[in-house]
């Protein structure tokens, strides 16, 4: 046996790596958050609720609700007699102040959904939009003419914009440059500047980012299976990407590419491929329409024509949907070896062809996965569909006051 | 265009899910945490530097200073003039008091580290252990008996043990039971009882995790990448398995069976197949061998062999090397599409054969990544080898510690 007592030499690595973390902490800003997420748990509370629960003392309780209520964050709502008699004010989430705007560009469509404070919709639009068929700048005109109607809206309601973010089925570096989204044409396309200026220079935050991340955010914190800690979100538009919810919280990656599920290389029937070249709404449009591509602009109609061929019993589609939900299965279960998540949410058009996906999907999994039970994973269909990704940039805006990087209110 | 304004509906799942996560949040030892690795961070410092780090006030330093003191997590360690001429005590990381213990089981040897709270080693012993021939009573007995001998070492110079912790190759659920260990012939054996019980129940804390989980933690912390947050370590041992940092934490998964790595589906010169079937150390003994299984007595001997008989440039072995690296490149590129990490690191015996796998998985992975430049990932070679996951094991514990779970002294 060997014996050697040598010191750990790299402390000096350690030190720099833990002062690296140590910078990202802020008390104080970790601490209003911790307030405002309690709020949000209680709905109504006092200063005394507040203190008891977080194990904050009460000075620093009330310099937090102060701070938070001159924020436009928290406001004072009524009062109730406390326990020994004296009247305690009740403080709840200020939804009357701010508004966060979510959009979402896809192939065949535009959303915008806007939030208030609480995360109560204020709007949920959804237009046609010819991704494909329209120049880089005639989409970036058609995002900001959608996003300054309701800008005007808000604006028209007393609202301050908290944010723009917009939803778009690529790679998005962490700068909001869009890398690659080859279905819309557009390699390198700085889309976060370019709406800046669209939307002149506006004193919120314009950012960008990939569709699928964003509607994992939105199924985190208001789908049916919002208190999964580790959810995989499928994208069900005419690609197939995959957001990440791993221990509470997106993963974007060191570079914010994380999430290229479709690339997972998967054998069904003898024949081998990606499963996004395998299972994407796109391959099942191409194999079910006598068509060489796909007409951007009638996704939807032709999915409804799908679905209703599905009812009728043709055998066809049937078999293609349940290859397609094969395969799915299939690369699921890579994924759920390598990330062990709850539940796998599958969105988009997925939830319009689930009833023959689905059964697919889980058969092949649970045949597939080494995990026993596969880990208890479930495979679900989204409660939120095609307005996920919207609802998700909406949100991700409120996460980031929720974790403490709090608003600051005009004309302050 | 539809325009609907609706409330977010299921608010009532939102309140539950952020209910359990304020549940994991106690400010307190939240603080206590961020304050000792602050210490870790200056290395010596006085309260007033804390305060002034920490934004925290004074008199919560003091407390909290005072209370890690208490608990031997912390100590005094001389004083300097401060810059308004008093004296300032200084504050340092008590490496004097406890010790934390890790084990690591393999199919062909065991090893252990014990590290004091500062991370410096304080025993690091290996030996050759017949995991595969031995029963699972055998091999509990030989944990427990290496354990013990470092257990009475550490207690001869009066130091508290902080916890026991075993690292194997296996899935290993959140209870410590070991689901399947293949090569050690285990399944659903509950590893952490049997060895609490041959340790005659102690104080401090006896757990189980997965070496290649364990591995990760060693790396983040010691490792040459130790300032990276997003790092995938493949043990190189008899068989592959990944341990996951993502955003600076381990990711376990939901029931503790994240990162099955080898399981994933890859292509290389017409040949399909899981990754660890055609890049794991197992495979490279067999194929170089006339064997008909490996003599997991005989490991470390045959991978030496090997690197001999590749640095004598014999054709077959060179050519059995490069198609691993170039199944290992294929396995990391999906990987790096999902996870998009700064580093993967090759741990156990991928170290030796290094110059023969590495280039072939380099090529690859540029090949085959669908993000631009593979999203920034290098590949490299571990820099604790076969110490990793002992070390992480010891290391796990610290890290509870950095997060605020503080350690009682005895007798307190």
């Amino acid at each position: 046996m060997r014996i050697a007592a040598k010191s750990a030499g790299p402390d000096g690595d350690e030190a720099l790596r833990r002062a690296k973390r140590a910078d990202f902490t802020d008390v104080r800003a970790n601490n209003l958050g911790f307030v405002l997420r309690q709020v949000r748990v209680e709905g109504r509370c006092s200063r005394a609720d507040l203190a008891a629960k977080t194990g904050l003392n009460k000075a620093t309780v009330s310099s937090l609700v102060a701070e938070l209520i001159e924020r436009r964050v928290l406001r004072e709502s009524g009062s109730v007699i406390g326990n020994i008699g004296r009247p305690a004010v009740l403080l709840s989430v200020d939804s009357g102040y701010y508004a966060s705007i979510g959009v979402e560009v896809n192939v065949d469509y535009m959303a915008l959904v806007a939030v208030d404070l609480a995360g109560n919709r204020l709007l949920s639009w959804r237009r046609a939009h010819d991704g494909a068929g329209s120049s880089a700048g005639r989409s970036v005109s058609a995002i900001a003419g959608l996003a300054k109607r309701a800008v005007d809206k808000m604006d028209a309601e007393g609202r301050q914009i908290l944010g723009l973010a917009v939803a778009v089925p690529s790679m998005i570096d962490h700068k909001g440059v869009v890398r690659n989204a080859p279905r819309l044409g557009w390699t390198d396309f700085d889309l976060a500047s370019r709406l800046r200026s669209a939307m002149r220079d506006p004193q919120y935050a314009v950012s960008v980012d990939n569709d699928a991340n964003l509607g994992a955010v939105a199924e985190q914190r208001f789908g049916a299976w919002a208190d999964m800690s580790n959810m995989i979100y499928l994208t069900g538009e005419i690609g197939l990407g995959a957001g990440l919810i791993i221990d509470g919280e997106l993963r974007r990656g060191a570079a914010g590419f994380a999430g290229e599920f479709g690339n997972l290389f998967v054998e069904i029937d003898g024949s081998i491929g990606r499963v996004e070249d395998l299972a994407s709404i796109r391959t099942a449009l191409i194999e079910l329409s006598e068509a060489e591509d796909i007409n951007s602009t009638e996704v939807e109609a032709e999915v409804e024509d799908i679905v209703t061929r599905a009812r009728a019993g043709e055998d066809r589609v049937i078999a293609v949907l349940e290859r397609m939900g094969r395969a799915l299965g299939a690369g699921i279960a890579l994924a759920v070896d390598l990330l062990n998540p709850e539940v796998v949410v599958l969105g988009g058009h997925y939830q319009a062809l689930s009833p023959w996906l689905l059964p697919a999907a889980e058969a092949e999994l649970g045949s597939r996965a080494f995990a026993p039970e596969s880990g208890g994973v479930e495979v679900v269909v989204s409660s939120l569909g095609h307005e996920a990704p919207a609802l998700g940039a909406a949100t991700g805006i409120l996460n980031d006051i929720d974790a403490g990087r709090m608003p600051t209110p005009l004309g302050r």
